[in-house]
C-alpha cells in the first residue's frame, strides 16, 4: 500500500513521511500528492497571523480545544521561516504536542523550510492538501506575520484571523500596511493588558471606512473578538465567528472564489518550483550554458539577455513528461 | 539622451527614476539596465544585516560619515520587504536624507517592494548596478534580517557585516541559524550596554571552532568589532576592517568567485522573474487554458500534472525574442 493510500485511512506516521517528503522536495513526494489532490476540499482552512510574541501558539493551543469539543478534528501548520534571528518553531510544536501528543484527532506539523519563502508557502499549501486528505474538518496555519511570504500563506486560508496585542503599537502598522484587507476577523489578545478596548475601538472605527475588494462579499464585516489566550477567554466566541464566516462564505459563494484564486496560486508556485529546480541544475552543471554564464559574469551578456537565451534554449529542447 | 547614459554621467534624478522603473518592473527599465551593466563591476558592496532594533541604520549613517571623510563616494540600499507589521523604511530614509541630502556623492535609496521576496532580491540587485554605474566607490545594503530573504541579499554582497547588539538574546540564535558562515565581520552595536564584552568572546570562541565553507578564503578569520553608532565609537575600526576584507577578497581570488555566485543567482532570477510574469498573465488571461485551471479548480487535475502541461503547451508556443 502506497504512503498517499495510509494517509486516506488516517494514518498518522504516513502523513508525517509525506510531510517531510514535500519539505525535502521528493519527486516521489509530488506524485503521492498527485493521488491525495482529488481527495481534498472538504477541511476548513484557518490562516492566524500577527507579529511575534502576542500569543498566536497559547491562541492555536486553546482553538484546537474548543473544535476537539464539538468533537471536530483538527490539523495544525506552525509555519516558521526559519529566520536566522527567530528560527524558533521546533520548540513550540514539542511544547504543544504534551497538550495532544495522545489525541488521534489533533495532528500537529511544524514547517520550517529553508530557501525562498515561495518554497515555503507550497509546502504549506502541500501540508494543507494531505491533512485536509487525512480528514481533518479545520486546518489552522499559524504563520509569523513578519514578512510578505507568511501573509500570502495567510491568504489562501479560507477564514483569515489577525492577531494583535495591546502596548504592541501594531495598530497603526497593520492599517498602514493594509493589512486590514486579509483579515476576516480581529484577535485582540492578552485582552486583560490595558489598551485592548482602544484598539478595538480603532479596528472598529476603521471598519467602517473599509470598502470591501470582493463587491459580493461586502456584507461580511470583519469580527473583532477580544481573547485571553492564557485562560482561554473568548475563545468559544472567536471560534464561533470562524464557523459564521464560514457559512457566509458557503453561502455567498465566496468560498468557490477564494479557491479558485488559491489552486492559481498553487498552479504558479508548482510552475515556478519546477522552472526553479530545471534551471538551477542546467545552472550549477555547466554544460553548454557555461559559456553564456561565463560572458555573462564577465559582463558581457546582462542580466536580461543572458536569460533570454537560456529560455530559448530552454524551449527548443525541453518537452516535459505529463504525468 | 537615454536614462541609461544620464546615470552613467552620475545623474541622481535620472538615477532614481530608473530604479522606480525597476521596482515597478517595467520593460523600458530593463532595456536600460542591459546598457548600463557592462559599466558595473567596480563598486565594492557591503551588505549589513541584523534583527530590527540593534541600531542597524545608525550604524550606516557612522559608516556614510566615515566613507566620506576618505573621499568615497557612497550608495546606500535599505531593504525593507514590506512587511505588514514593520514596514518602516521611508521614515528612516527621510530622517537620513536630512543628513546627507545635500551631498551629491551620497545616493540613498529604499527598496520596500511588495510582494515575493525573490522580487526584493532582484530590485536590490539591480539597484546595486544603477548605483555602480553611477560610478560610487562602495554600495551599503543595509537588510532587517528576520527573513531568509534579506539573508540572501546580505549573501550577494562582497563584504557581509553581522550586528548583533547586547541583551537582545541574538546571538544563540545567529550561532543555531547557521548565520555565522556569511559573517565576514561582525558587528556588536550598542557596545556601551553590559554583556557587549560576553558576546565579542562568544563570537571568538565559536570562530575558533568555524571551518571555512570556501577552503581558498579559510585563511579570513571574521573580525568582532565593537561599535556605538550613536557616538561614532568604532567605525573607524569597522571600516579599516571592511577594507581589509575586500582586499583579502582581491588578492585571494575570493571576490572573483563571490561575483560568479552573484551572477550565477541573479541570472536565475532574471529567469525566474521572465517565467512568473509571462505565467501570471497567462493564467490570469484564461484563454486556451481556462480549461486546464477549470479543471484543476474542481479537482480532477493534480497541482503538479496542470503545471507540466502548462509548461509544455509553453515550450511548444513560445520562442523569445533576444534584446
Amino acid at each position: 500500500m502506497g504512503l498517499a493510500d495510509k494517509v486516506l485511512e488516517g494514518n498518522v506516521q504516513a502523513a508525517a513521511r509525506l510531510i517531510t517528503g514535500i519539505e525535502d522536495e521528493l519527486p516521489g513526494a509530488i506524485q503521492e500528492l498527485d493521488i491525495l489532490y482529488p481527495h481534498t476540499g472538504r477541511a476548513h482552512i484557518v490562516g492566524i497571523t500577527g507579529a511575534p510574541g502576542i500569543g498566536k501558539s497559547t491562541l492555536v493551543d486553546c482553538l484546537i480545544g474548543v473544535f476537539r469539543k464539538r468533537d471536530m478534528t483538527v490539523g495544525v501548520i506552525a509555519v516558521d521561516p526559519t529566520s536566522p534571528f527567530t528560527g524558533g518553531a521546533i520548540l513550540g510544536d514539542r511544547i504543544r504536542m504534551q497538550h495532544y501528543g495522545t489525541d488521534k484527532d489533533v495532528f500537529i506539523r511544524s514547517l520550517a523550510t529553508r530557501g525562498w519563502s515561495g518554497g515555503l508557502a507550497k509546502a504549506a499549501i502541500s501540508t494543507v492538501h494531505v491533512m485536509d486528505a487525512m480528514g481533518k474538518d479545520v486546518i489552522l496555519i499559524e504563520t509569523v506575520g513578519t514578512g510578505q511570504g507568511e501573509v500570502e500563506i495567510a491568504r489562501v486560508a479560507d477564514t483569515c484571523l489577525v492577531v494583535l496585542s495591546p502596548g504592541t503599537g501594531d495598530e497603526i502598522q497593520v492599517i498602514k500596511a493594509g493589512i486590514m484587507e486579509i483579515a476576516d476577523i480581529f484577535v485582540i489578545n492578552k485582552a486583560d493588558k490595558p489598551g485592548a478596548e482602544n484598539i478595538a475601538m480603532e479596528i472598529e472605527m476603521m471598519l467602517g471606512m473599509k470598502t470591501c475588494p470582493h463587491p459580493s462579499e461586502a456584507d461580511w464585516k470583519p469580527g473583532v473578538v477580544l481573547t485571553e489566550a492564557i485562560s482561554g477567554r473568548g475563545a468559544e466566541e472567536l471560534v464561533e465567528q470562524i464557523s459564521k464566516h464560514r457559512e457566509f462564505l458557503v453561502c455567498g459563494g465566496g468560498l468557490e472564489r477564494r479557491r479558485e484564486e488559491r489552486a492559481k496560486q498553487e498552479l504558479m508556485g508548482a510552475i515556478e518550483s519546477f522552472v526553479r529546480s530545471y534551471f538551477h541544475q542546467e545552472i550549477e552543471r555547466g554544460g553548454e550554458m557555461e559559456k553564456l554564464i561565463a560572458d555573462f559574469v564577465r559582463r558581457k551578456e546582462s542580466p536580461h539577455s543572458a536569460a533570454m537565451k537560456i529560455i530559448r534554449q530552454f524551449t527548443s529542447q525541453f518537452r516535459p513528461v505529463t504525468s
